[in-house]
């Protein structure tokens, strides 16, 4: 139980203005009680927030910081930090975690403020902002396949390389993919699963994505690795996709769908899955249940994305068509590991990063990669990946033991 | 495309009456379009139903019977089928098939009609009725262990005793059990997978049942094998589950909640569980999407079940706890290889049955088993396994591996 006030260090403010910083830092220790941070405020005043060793001390530089702390803790914290009014010295992973795991079991905020879908026009956009940055700027700390979603890690000391292909095959693996076959991907990065797929599965893919710069980057990537025969990249927004195929990918696009949307892509699915034997994967970022979408994140990193529980992903992803869910795995550590190696690399350039961008872009995708991590952490983000079949299609194996036996199943 | 109406054999019958069973024939055929089915009526009038060859000719005794048919076709099949006003000549289980193939993709019936959730005193007679028929009758046709669910085939040529094992170890390796831990098993039947646990896991366990027939069985055979310091019987519904464990587990037992009571069934795992690292399994039989359950079933063999779609679980059962869905697996195809199994078995043993029971006992387990067969079989229905863990916990390996290897996992 949080005591009255917080453990405080004399305040050596004036006391009226004192007292109000007092009450308002009382109200913030309250909020976050039991989290391992120690809060310093630009007055000197002083707050631990319960037993736990503080792993990382947040300095609120300036009253006004602390104020909207309270109003909109979330969004005001990203804001702040971004504008170097709040500096966090410590471990930001760990005391992230830490927030979130003392806030875990506290009533949810209402689902789906503020990220209702995005039109085709607004998503161009929502999409442009994130992956327009320069190819260049990601390849500094993906990894050399640019695969930019959660990868696999079969061991725990694997490199992030290794632990990307296995990913990307165990993407193939699931969709028990065959030579010949055909495969749409909805939102395909810079492409690295569509060419594992041409390349070790000898299916023929077409791959759709509205980010321009991915698209440059993917067709001479590919036809640079002689896959162009085999690849066609189209510029289109998921509910342009057309054609018919054996297998349906999508890894990482259901985040920008936006809840109101989902029928729309179950639609999708339905129309252009082959009627008999027509199969898919669909990987994204989960919640345990219904909840808001982080509200910076949401304005400042990923606009109109949303991470929907299954329950809501259900409904008009799969059921109205009566799909068969196959399989759904949750890889939830595998992407707070994931994190861990990106954000060790964005630091290890993060001069270069600084020098081509400004400060405040290092703290927004150091916030931005640190926050992830520890949601996936703590448990607070999910990551979800679902197969599915045709309701009586009998190709795909009953059981799963050819996708953890040796040798690729179906791999050519 | 059904033709105006179905293709017939000249009626012998008067013109007026014939003008009638004509009408209704061809509205039988219409409604039946494309199943590979003859109808043969008492006046020797017949239809086809398509091109598909016919698996069987479905004899209609008598015109109230042909007229039941068009108004509630699922009950009244079933129950002139019992009441020998109809007869299948042919392979029951292949035409029921069919018949769920030729209806698929046509509208869903309105999900939760007359099938809401028993209250504690009505589940014990729901389940009186159908698990108290009598130990002796299902030693007859179920494997050794008395496993009353669906078994796991590693491989097609599996026995039926050998796919029970498995599976029930497949449960405790989902689990990861491990020697001194404690489960509540939730819907033990007759206590297969409390030994299971308890002999080759070395976990304590207390199992719930209401069945009088199956908890008598359950504690003399686990008294006989030596096991009852480890397995506790409890004759209590599972609303009054109390105490807490590492890992609860019910498997077969979601169908008889019902919908209406799925909080419940959340709030008690909730309470039973260990908060940090409290695990589970849920296994039940359950839809695409959502679905009235099949009205003879639900009259006559399972009155009070219903077989829910992923989306009318997750809320509820898990959602509103913040637990982490795993791990779903669909094991549809399994169930339908078990009921093969289990309709052979029945039939080898159907003089010894009709002798203890009567004609209209055996048509009416015929009709259950082989519908239940034809029903996974055309993917009509399925059969989930949910793992699930509390939000934080990286108790549970980070991958599957662990369960396809060589060695039991956690066997002691």
């Amino acid at each position: 139980m949080p005591p009255a006030a917080g453990q405080f260090a004399p305040a050596p403010a004036s006391p009226p203005i004192g007292l109000i910083d007092h009450w308002c830092l009382t109200r913030l220790s309250r909020a976050l009680w039991g989290a391992p941070v120690r809060v310093e405020l630009w007055n000197g005043m002083i707050a631990t927030l319960g037993d736990a060793p503080p792993v990382a001390t947040v300095f609120i530089k300036d009253r006004p910081t602390l104020m909207r702390l309270l109003v909109r803790p979330a969004l005001a914290f990203g804001e702040a930090y971004v504008a170097d009014r709040l500096r966090v010295d410590g471990d930001l992973v760990e005391m992230l975690a830490g927030v979130n795991h003392a806030l875990a079991g506290r009533p949810y905020q209402h689902p789906w403020t503020g990220a209702s879908g995005a039109s085709a026009s607004d998503a161009r956009e929502n999409v442009h902002v994130h992956y327009d940055l320069g190819n260049d700027f990601y390849a500094l700390w993906l990894d050399g396949s640019m695969t930019y979603t959660c990868a696999y890690f079969e061991r725990d000391d694997a490199t992030l390389e290794e632990a990307q292909r296995v990913k990307l095959d165990y993407v193939c693996r699931k969709l028990r993919l065959r030579p010949g076959e055909t495969v749409i991907e909805a939102g395909c990065g810079w492409g690295a699963l569509a060419r594992h797929m041409a390349r070790h599965y000898g299916v023929t893919v077409r791959a759709f994505n509205i980010s321009q710069a991915q698209l440059a980057y993917a067709r001479e990537r590919t036809a640079r690795e002689g896959l162009a025969d085999r690849v066609t990249f189209v510029d289109a927004d998921y509910r342009a996709i057309d054609g018919e195929c054996d297998a349906f990918v999508s890894v990482g696009m259901l985040e920008h769908v936006g809840h109101d949307h989902y029928p729309l892509l179950g639609t999708v699915m339905n129309r252009v899955l082959h009627p008999d034997h027509g199969r898919g994967l669909v990987h994204f970022i989960g919640r345990n249940a219904p909840m808001e979408f982080n509200p910076w994140i949401a304005r400042h990193i990923f606009p109109g994305a949303y991470a929907p529980a299954l329950s809501e992903v259900m409904p008009d992803v799969f059921e109205a068509h009566n799909f068969s869910v196959l399989d759904v795995e949750n890889l939830r550590r595998h992407y707070a590991t994931t994190l861990r190696h990106w954000l060790d690399r964005f630091e290890s350039h993060v001069t270069e990063i600084r020098g081509r961008f400004d400060d405040a872009f290092v703290r927004t995708w150091r916030l931005y990669l640190a926050s992830a991590q520890a949601c996936f952490t703590s448990g607070d983000l999910q990551l979800f990946q679902i197969v599915f079949d045709r309701p009586a299609s009998d190709r795909m194996p009953p059981t799963r033991q050819g996708l953890y036996g040796a040798g690729g199943d179906g791999r050519v």
